[in-house]
């Protein structure tokens, strides 16, 4: 199978040996793999943030990476561990939702349940499934085992609510997902729900988030806009992103993930 | 030899070129070796927590791996240079005890002092020995030249006093290895410590540490405490962790690595 | 081509999804690169301390290695995208001084304006060049494309004023490119300017920097100073550092990346 990339998306830091053991399980049982970091400076247990950085990776990884993602507040209790297949990737992760904002946007073929223990470690503890249940999925996905030899497939997976952005009478209500290091504010909106308000670009939008509410123009580059001026944009990654030219949009707004955001056309 | 794996652990941080410096001795050396980051995080000079993170990680990684540690506030005075081989790997880094929790677990066979200019940088700077003497060193031993080639074996390596928890009359007088990003206390007491003053799964334990005393069942995993309850396990790494359910023991507790930590048990 | 070694360099910063999305155009069009990161701790905007970091880790990398560094205050704006050609490397990043002091060490033969689009994203952004330009040319680069293809030889690639210390009367007029996480400042003052200066190995040397002045001996090394003093010493980087004995030099001094140092030998 050449060298299958397998990438790692956790909230584990850099200082504890929890990333590395993980790393070490994979090379163990696939030597050849190439493992990616993603990131694992995934603020704790935020779900939300990990299933954006995901997202927005994902697609320019080659076709049949496997993606790890562990952002999991629920490990140890009934949360299932889910391994999806897609058009172009793989996705191994806790369903929680961690894993669908990514998914999605590579349309789901198969979802499946990871309950066969031959594909774990032999001992799984019930604090660390990345190392004892994750990793070596990703490992024995690797290897060219088939995917329904892992579970059951299954077809009610965990579609978080952020992943649901609500149309009101009045325009979009959503969410912030991220803010980045630059200070850029993405939320959980995409073209498709900016479609169904009717925004094309240049529309007159409304923004109401944290503490402000900003009047833009909607699709505006960075470069078109003075210094110190809010733009709205769909990035690359396909979500909303709100960013101050040159400045900081996150203090801008005093905004954080999670934080409601609303949209409207001012027509 | 395949891709021989390699691993590093510094406290050198991730602004800084040094980490980068090691890496690129090591595949100018060595092209084909595989470098997995344990950490760079730890805190600068904490051997202990350095040894605790290295040992923790170093059982998963496969057959044969290369560990190199440099946690090194020794550098540039008379620590010697170390390479100990184990039953299932080996370990490079200053002898200051940053490799012995790690290489201890897997049976010690044989330690040599690094002195063979051969294996060295042509200039070895009295400030990096990461980059001119380990680095080299652990490409020249992937490369597959044998191990006294590199100098000579000594017996009388550092057993630093972090490796050797105290049994008293009471009980147990261990210290602080490392609090974890999820204020997870690991400690230096291992499964054969508690063995010594008969604690079985269940026993009722008193816990001094920091500025409080807590009373706990020994075993208790996280998804039989209540939340906010003090739970004390020994972990996968083999020592004694200390942990809140749902909460953070380090601040509970108010302690660090480095603390002495008091355990008895309550008949 | 065996497998190319690609490093990476940026300020992105290891929260955010952008290190991931250049790694994963890197191995999408050059799947058997060996990608190295340099650091993505560069303090954001900070060229100078980019270009240290750069050229101090370069040096020990094998020949041909080709190195991507995006410190980019510029994106957007028509600063030019470069690729330089040394004895021993390659260069790729904005031509904004952040690839010329690494390069420069290793004599510059020719410098390319990135503009064949042929070897970029199908999608070029004006906010992230990092993954929509110089990944794809690194990696059309180390499957073996030749520099003329990329686009057009220039002569007049920006050489920034951190890269030209002045010599005055009295002696040299520098700037700090960075102080590293031990404490110790590095300058941009070569071995070479020294030279103009007459200073050689014990030289008596005043230094203003920050708050304060020093009187200290070049040459010195950590070894020989007592705790707490002062030491100047011209480190494997090539460049002038101020240290302090056991201490850290940027507290001592007062002093960070962008501040004036003057160099004068006490006669």
């Amino acid at each position: 199978m050449g060298s299958p990339v397998v990438t790692m998306l956790t909230d584990f830091g850099l200082r504890d040996p929890y990333v590395a053991e993980m790393k070490a399980v994979i090379l163990s049982l696939c030597p050849n793999a190439r493992i990616v970091d993603i990131s694992h400076m995934i603020e704790k247990f935020n779900v939300r943030m990990g299933a954006f950085v995901l997202a927005s990776a994902a697609p320019y990884f080659p076709k049949g990476t496997i993606h790890i993602a562990v952002v999991d507040p629920g490990v140890g209790t009934k949360r299932r561990a889910l391994l999806v297949e897609t058009n172009e990737a793989f996705y191994i992760g806790p369903d929680n939702g961690v894993l669908v904002l990514a998914a999605r946007k590579q349309k789901i073929k198969h979802a499946y349940n990871l309950t066969n223990k031959r594909f774990m470690l032999s001992k799984v503890s019930t604090t660390f499934h990345g190392r004892d249940i994750f990793a070596p999925a990703a490992a024995y996905l690797a290897n060219g085992f088939k995917l329904n030899d892992f579970g059951k497939e299954i077809k009610d997976y965990c579609i978080p609510k952020f992943a649901k952005p609500n149309l009101g009478k009045d325009g979009l209500v959503g969410e912030v997902l991220h803010a980045d290091d630059f200070g850029n504010v993405i939320t959980n909106i995409s073209q498709d729900d900016l479609d169904k308000i009717g925004a094309v670009r240049d529309s007159k939008m409304k923004i109401r988030l944290g503490k402000k509410v900003a009047q833009v123009r909607f699709g505006s580059v960075y470069g078109e806009a003075r210094a110190g001026a809010v733009v709205a944009l769909v990035g690359s990654h396909d979500f909303l992103e709100i960013a101050v030219n040159q400045g900081h949009a996150a203090r801008h707004f005093g905004t954080r993930a999670g934080d409601t955001v609303f949209i409207e056309l001012s027509r």
